[in-house]
């Protein structure tokens, strides 16, 4: 047996499988995902925003993101601050007929909703679920970023609600997002990759909140691994994530000094 | 500044782009590499091999490497050991115009010969490559695996001959040829990127030749990269190859124990 059912095809299997006749190999189906977002401080990435208002980049970066680990994807126009359209949008996605009563097929296995997850007046992504009847298996996890991610589901759609900022929505997407699109596939290893590594300065973790902080990775002449926490303070340095390599694990209350080593996860 | 011209795009950059208003990014023009298996004991993956036939693994491998580093890529049809043949198909992929004299543009950009490169009675690589005119630039390297690759431009088209057994085939593309696409696209960046790791077991490098050994990679408890040595015994262990994350660079002559650091680069 030359690689078992579920394994991922890399690049390096293919002359092996080749070798041995496989022309052709079954492979899983991609799953569709619908992305969404949401709140009327989003602009298209081509417009100039306003006072207060940024561009819808985490539609096409969770899009990249969602393509790489095999998904199918399409953006869906955006809904702004409108309570309606984002339960019309969502109805469609899901397949529930917002017009007619009739259930339909699910236009996508995942639909992922950006933003509004929060507690404000303007965070309709939960109200919109709610209102539409769906089942939330969790709308908060103990984790920095990403404290404000939900979870459910709806007819036959798992939705994520992940949180606007584009670090957290990237870190939401590898925690939680990746997995199950993998698992869609019957994937049958779905974790991120796991190391250790030497912090190269000191870092720490969130007090209450377990914290997977961005990090990029090189060796030192010895061969150790060395983790550099990316100067990321708070939730939207996204043009430092572009150099990410890593997170960096830290438990809840976690203070690391540079020379410690801690668990990452290859991003 | 964002970034810089030459940086390859990754997932991670997306966001930032899409942020700062790049709705569309001028990108290189993917450069095109026509890949030729030559030799009777080829036979196509579809086919069962007789004996001392293997099938035509090389061509989908290389291809789909190729394809990761950006270029677009057309298998030509095989060409046995007829050394006609062989001169006809590398003259039409380079615009040489095997029947009109006259020089067209080159349909590939890249042309990759895999096998017929040692010395042997039909080892046609070589002969074929001079008996057009191409102009060789090296025929042998000092490496181990890939001694007998060659490297040399025929019309506007750089030529590769890369040897036979995949092994050797995928070290010497990560080697060569991917630097090339590479550098073809104006990338700043084009080399493997480097680190140290601990070896887990001894290994040694052929006495005269630089050796470029496939091994898995992963961290101890204390943070420590560490490189296991794949069992590759030759260069036809391309199975174990699925597996390996990285190559050590043994110089020549150079006798490595368990414990040893020695430098890597990631494949």
């Amino acid at each position: 047996r030359l690689f078992q059912r579920g394994e991922i095809i890399t690049d390096r299997m293919i002359a092996s499988l080749a070798s041995f006749g496989y022309a052709n190999v079954k492979v899983a189906e991609p799953p569709t995902v619908a992305i969404l977002s949401t709140g009327s401080e989003i602009v298209s990435i081509d417009k100039k925003p306003g006072r207060d208002q940024i561009r819808n980049s985490n539609s096409v970066m969770l899009k990249v993101l969602c393509e790489r680990v095999g998904a199918r994807v399409k953006i869906l126009p955006q809904t702004g601050d409108d309570l309606n359209l984002l339960k019309q949008t969502i109805s469609k996605a899901v397949g529930l007929g917002a017009t007619r009563s009739k259930i339909q097929n699910p236009k996508s296995k995942i639909l992922l909703i950006s933003g509004g997850v929060s507690v404000g007046k303007y965070d309709l992504t939960k109200p919109a679920l709610r209102e539409l009847g769906a089942e939330i298996f969790f709308e908060r996890v103990r984790l920095r970023p990403g404290k404000p991610t939900v979870f459910g589901r709806l007819n036959k759609t798992l939705v994520f609600g992940l949180p606007g900022n584009p670090v957290s929505s990237a870190v939401t997407f590898y925690l939680f997002v990746r997995m199950a699109i993998l698992l869609m596939q019957k994937a049958s290893d779905v974790d991120l990759r796991k190391a250790s590594a030497v912090l190269t300065a000191p870092a720490r973790g969130a007090k209450e909140r377990d914290t997977y902080y961005p990090a990029t990775l090189a060796t030192d002449r010895s061969g150790r691994l060395t983790a550099t926490p990316l100067g990321w303070q708070g939730s939207s340095d996204f043009v430092g994530f572009a150099n990410a390599d890593a997170l960096i694990v830290f438990p809840r209350g976690d203070v690391a000094n540079a020379g410690d080593v801690r668990s990452i996860v290859y991003l």
